[in-house]
């Protein structure tokens, strides 16, 4: 299957989306949501969370601004359950909420959510009170999420487990964590899907964008179903395609020769 | 462990090096050599397959010419057990052998070779008579091809397994059976490892060079030990840098860090 796009750029941690959204300019959001659609996103990830207090307002405005313009589902990104219930109200179709984790009051508010209604929901593999840091501690707080949500009726393909992406800057130990992690849910919970971001791997070291590049890649081998990520980055999609090309997800080659003669793939001097 | 590199440039299916080999040219196989070594090359590879009938004598040529300039061992590129054995009589320290496969000459022939001595051996995926096209087919010409060579005396860590790369432009499902191969390999026989060269995966399409590193940062997610490639050139190497730091093998960032402060890691405009 080839990989699920969720484009991450409408997010008010970003300065050009911050004062569109206070101007409540449409017109800018919009052309940043159309842009990410024809670069091929799969769903537009929306986040309002650095408007504290206004965050469910703004949120709410950004799903109906965004589905005015792109026939996309849409990726509510908030860790405020209220938020995210406000947004479904007015989301068309089957949005994807991001996310539910374990911590308490977190998943008591969203569990009724996510099982009352067809969505698809992102579980982040965040324990109660603690960040993960092996392997292991991620695909346990993963099994005891997963447990939870089909026990409240949430079918297995609609679950994204997110490994909880931490930068290898502070421990070289996270990058093998985070990719046996996406491996061992593969495996180990046929149906469940994968998904992370890229940017927080690479938080702290230069080259940025390349080491995101790698690690998408990286992850693409251990089984990653989806990711967070900018598509409208040339380079980084040529290595996705490049990647599911030889991952055997592009049959006859034919998605990366086309590109090529579109010229979208050339990342080199 | 960081990757094991064999720099494959010296091969006369290259113009410039059949060229240097027919007129004895030392000084310009001695350049290559060291230009390999100093870009990170462990091993350096000789092969001198295209001059039948010579083979074995340039092989030898190869052999003492390169290890008077550089103080590598050599990986021994031949079909031809006699020529490998004249090699080996001239190579100093431990030489990697490549290969022995199925095939029941060569096999027949080259095991007491790597039986006597210490040395490196290749294990090629060739079965006796076909190539193999899934992961499982390979993983069976490993298991013999290990049996065979352990029960000889070889030790585990003295065998790479190559899972034999076909192009994807011919079938696509060889790129998931050759990664797939890889990890099998290196989940079922612990201290066995695996190596492969990159250039057949993108027979046949363009942009090969983009192609064969995004394989190689595919094929060490899952685990490959050794890559034959061309250490000098500086994207891949760039690659094969960040790969590594986001598997886990570079303590602190520290040789990403290094390579990024000399300028070496540029890969984009």
């Amino acid at each position: 299957m080839p990989m699920i796009i969720v484009g991450e750029k409408i997010n008010t941690s970003r300065k050009f989306i911050a004062q569109a959204v206070e101007r409540k300019d449409a017109r800018a959001i919009q052309g940043v949501a159309r842009a990410q659609a024809d670069a091929g996103a799969h769903y537009i990830d929306v986040n309002a969370g650095t408007f504290l207090g206004k965050e469910a307002e703004y949120l709410s405005w950004l799903v109906e601004t965004v589905q005015a313009a792109v026939d996309r589902p849409l990726c509510l990104d908030s860790p405020d359950p209220r938020a995210i219930e406000n947004a479904l109200d007015v989301h068309k179709g089957e949005a994807m909420i991001n996310s539910i984790s374990l911590e308490k009051e977190r998943y008591d508010a969203l569990l009724p959510v996510v099982a009352g209604r067809p969505c698809k929901v992102v579980a982040l593999c965040m324990a109660r009170t603690s960040m993960p840091t092996s392997a292991q501690e991620r695909i346990d707080v993963a099994a005891e999420l997963i447990e939870g949500l089909t026990g409240a009726g949430v079918k297995p393909d609609n679950i994204f487990v997110d490994p909880l992406v931490q930068p290898v800057s502070v421990d070289v130990r996270m990058g093998p964590a985070i990719l046996d992690a996406i491996a061992g849910v593969m495996t180990r919970f046929p149906g469940v899907q994968t998904i992370c971001g890229l940017s927080n791997i690479s938080f702290g070291l230069p080259l940025r964008r390349q080491i995101n590049r790698h690690f998408l890649v990286l992850a693409m081998a251990r089984g990653l179903s989806a990711a967070i990520l900018d598509p409208t980055d040339s380079e980084l999609m040529a290595s996705l395609l490049t990647a599911e090309m030889l991952l055997g997800q592009d049959e006859y080659c034919s998605a990366f020769i086309e590109a090529y003669e579109q010229g979208l793939l050339a990342i080199n001097r």
